[in-house]
C-alpha cells in the first residue's frame, strides 16, 4: 500500500486484533475429527444479525457450501457462520448440497439462529463427502467450547496446508464512535490433496447499509484478494464474507456519509494484509512479491500486466534464485494481452533501474542479487502511458512448492 | 494423434528423415562463436524460390528478426532461412532491428539471394544486442561448410536449453509423385537465461498454391504448436516457417486437389511430432502428459480445457509424484471459462476411470499410482455434452525445473 503512511493517520493496529475485536462478535474452534489432530471446526457469531455481503469463486465447480451461503445471502443478514477444514464438500453433488443444508440447519438450531442468516463454509479435500457423523457431533459441542476458545482459535481451525494463521483488526473514528474492523483469512497455494481455497471472514462492529457495504466487497475483492496469485489455480470454494452488525452505533455508512472514505481505507488495510498473509505463506514461498505497475492507460490494463508477472513461473524461480532476470518480466508483460509500447516502458527490480524507456541499464548485478535476498522484492513496471496503477502479489516458486504437491495423498 | 493408423496409411515415415529430406534443400550448421562451444549458426537453403507461410509469436514484444522475416513473407516466397541460437535479438529497439536487416543482407549476399526472399531467425538471450562480429564472419564462413554439414546439424544449431535434438520426414504420394515433408524444431521450456521459444522449421517438395499454405499452416498451428505447454510462457520469439519449392512437380496443391486431404494428414503429423517433442523435452519434464477432451458443444471450448489441465501447476506436479490426484484436473476443468456441467462430466486417467458422470469411481489408487508411472500420461475428459474435442500436450512439474530456472544466469 503506497500510502500506508496517509492511512495509518485514518485508523489503528489493534494489538493481537481478530475477529473477535470488534463489538458483538464471538468465535472459537477446536478440533472435531475431521482432521488428524488439529482443529478443524470454528464459527463466528454475532449478537444480532449482521448486514452481509459475500463474493465466491468463479470456478464453474462452485462447491455446494457456496451454494447455502449465497442463499442465506439473499436476504443481506447474517447472524452465524460456521466454517470446517479437512473437507472442501466439492465436487460431490445433490449429496453434498444436502449435506451443506443439514450443517447449516444443525448450526442454526444449537446456536438458535435463523437457518436463512446462517452461513457454511468448508476448506480441504474436494470429490470426498463430507464426514457428517463428526460434522453432527462437533456442531452439537460447539457451547461447551463458548467462553474457552476465541478469535484466535477460529483462525486455527481454519487453515489448511498454512503455515501461520492470518488475522488482524484495526480501529477507527465514525460519527465519534470507535469502529473496529477485524478479519481472519487461510488460503496458502493448495489443500492436501487438492486445491488452494482462499477463505477471509471480515466483521465489523460498524453500522453499514447493506447495498453500501456489497460494493465495496466487491471493490476492495478486485484491488486485494483477486490481486494475489500463489500458483494461478482459482479453487471451487474461494469466498469472502463480511458482516456488520452495527454495535458501534454510528449513523449507517454509506458512499455519501462524510465517514465512508475512513471506513472504506481501514477496510481496505484489512482485506490487503490478510490478501499478502495469504500470498507470503504461499506453498513453497521463502518471499513476498509485490509488483507495481503505473501510468497505464486502464486500470484494467495495469491489473492484467501486473498479474501476468506476478503470476509468471520464470519471473517467480528467477526470484527464488535471486536472479534478476528482467527479460522474463519483459516477456511476461509482453503476453499479458495488453499492448506495451517498448520504447516507453521503464523496469525497476527495488531501487535498481533495469529497464529506462526501453533501453537496458548497465545496472549491478551484484546489487540486485542481493536486494532479491530480501524477504519482500518489489517489482516496478512503469509504462510511462497514462496515470492508472496496480499491485498484484504473489510469491516465489521453490523447490519446495514441487515437494508439498508432488507428494502421495495418504 | 487417434487416427494415427488410419493416417500413417496416407504417409510414409522417412528413416533420420529431416529438413533436407525433402527435393532441392539444403541445410547446416556449425558453430560461429555466439555460444561457448555448441552450434550457433544454422541455415535452410531452397534451389528455387519456395511458397512460403510463416506464423510469429503473439506476444507484443515481438522480436526484431520476426518483424524483417514477416517483411520478407510478404512476397510469399522464401528461399533462403538463416538462424542464430544463443542470442534472441529480443526487446533490442531499433539496434536490433538494424541488426536483423543487417543480418539478412549478409546472408543474401553471400547466398546470392535475394534479401526479400530471405528470412532470418533468432533465439537466446534476450535484452542483448547480437554479437555482430561473430555473425557477420559465422555467414561468411557458410559457404565452406556447405555440404560437410547437412538437416543434421542444422536441427543441432537452433538448440538451447533443449536436451535433445527435433527433426523427421514423412513422404506421401500427391499426383502419383514422391512428395516429401521434412522438419525440425526447437525448445523445451525457456532458454538460459531467459524465455522459452519455440521455432520449427517445415520443409516441403510439393507444390502448394500460396493461399492454401498459409490456410494450412494457421489450422495446424492451432491445432499442434498452440496445443503445448511447458510453462505457459509466450515468448518474443516463437516461429514457425513452411517451405514449399514444389520440386516434386505434383499440380499445385490447394483445398479442393484430390490429395489435399493426404498432403494435411501429413504435414499435420509432422507438427504433431515436432510438438510433441517439444513438450516432452520440456524443462526438468520426466513425462510426456496428452489431455483429451471429448464430447464438447464447441472446439474453442475442448481446446480451453485441455490447455486449462495440462497447463495447471497442481495437476502437473500431481503427475510428477504420480498422485491420481483427480480433484486438481476437477479444479483445472472448473477454472478453464467453459461452463461444464458436473453431472455428465467423466474422467479418466489412462485405463483407470476415476470420475464417472459426476461420481467418483471406487478406483484402485494403486493401479493408478503405477500407470502414472509411464513416459506418456493420457488424461481423457468427457463432458457427454457435444461432438468436438481437442488434444494439449505438456510435461510434469519437477524439482529440475526450479533447479534449471532459479539457477543464477552466469
Amino acid at each position: 500500500m503506497t500510502t500506508a503512511v496517509k492511512e495509518e493517520e485514518l485508523f489503528t493496529i489493534v494489538d493481537h486484533g481478530t475477529v473477535t475485536s470488534p463489538e458483538g462478535f464471538e468465535a472459537g474452534g477446536f478440533h472435531a475429527g475431521l482432521k488428524r489432530k488439529r482443529k478443524d471446526l470454528g464459527w463466528i457469531l454475532s449478537e444480532v444479525p449482521a448486514v452481509s455481503a459475500g463474493v465466491f469463486t468463479t470456478n464453474t465447480f462452485q462447491a455446494p457450501p457456496l451454494k447455502v451461503t449465497q442463499d442465506s445471502l439473499v436476504g443481506g443478514t447474517l447472524q452465524g457462520v460456521v466454517v470446517n477444514s479437512g473437507n472442501a464438500n466439492a465436487f460431490t453433488g445433490k449429496k453434498g448440497l444436502e449435506d451443506a443444508y443439514e450443517m447449516r440447519r444443525q448450526f442454526a438450531k444449537v446456536m438458535n439462529l435463523k437457518q436463512s442468516e446462517t452461513a457454511v463454509t468448508s476448506t480441504g479435500v474436494i470429490g470426498e463427502y463430507l464426514p457428517m457423523e463428526a460434522i453432527t457431533k462437533g456442531i452439537a459441542e460447539i457451547p461447551t467450547y463458548q467462553g474457552t476458545t476465541s478469535g484466535k482459535e477460529f483462525a486455527e481451525a481454519i487453515v489448511t496446508t498454512d503455515k501461520v494463521t492470518k488475522e488482524l483488526a484495526v480501529t477507527c473514528k465514525i460519527d465519534g464512535k470507535e469502529v473496529t474492523i477485524g478479519g481472519a483469512a487461510k488460503g496458502s497455494g493448495m489443500i492436501k490433496p487438492n486445491m488452494a481455497t482462499m477463505l477471509s471472514f471480515i466483521t465489523t462492529d460498524a453500522a453499514v447499509e447493506k447495498t453500501a457495504l456489497q460494493t465495496a466487497l466487491n471493490d476492495i475483492t478486485n484491488r486485494t484478494y483477486n490481486m494475489i496469485t500463489v500458483d494461478g489455480e482459482t479453487s471451487t470454494n474461494d469466498m469472502v464474507l463480511l458482516m456488520a452488525n452495527g454495535k458501534a452505533e454510528n449513523l449507517p455508512l454509506y458512499e455519501k456519509h462524510p465517514d465512508w472514505s475512513t471506513f472504506i481505507a481501514a477496510l481496505d488495510y484489512v482485506s490487503e494484509e490478510l490478501a499478502k498473509m495469504i500470498a507470503k505463506d504461499g506453498e513453497g514461498a521463502t518471499k513476498l512479491v509485490e509488483v507495481h505497475v503505473d501510468g497505464a492507460e486502464s486500470k484494467e490494463g495495469a491489473s492484467a500486466i501486473a498479474k501476468s508477472v506476478v503470476g509468471s513461473n520464470l519471473v517467480k524461480t528467477a526470484i527464488h534464485g535471486s536472479d534478476a532476470n528482467w527479460g522474463r518480466i519483459v516477456c511476461a508483460i509482453g503476453y499479458s494481452g495488453e499492448k506495451v509500447d517498448e520504447e516507453s516502458l521503464s523496469i525497476s527490480i527495488g531501487p535498481i533501474k533495469v529497464v529506462d524507456k526501453g533501453v537496458t541499464t548497465a545496472f549491478s548485478e551484484e546489487d540486485a542479487q542481493q536486494y532479491l535476498k530480501s524477504d519482500t522484492i518489489h517489482i516496478y513496471v512503469d509504462l510511462n502511458k497514462g496515470k492508472e496503477k496496480a499491485v498484484a502479489w504473489g510469491c516465489d516458486l521453490s523447490y519446495d512448492y514441487v515437494r508439498i504437491n508432488a507428494s502421495y495423498r495418504t
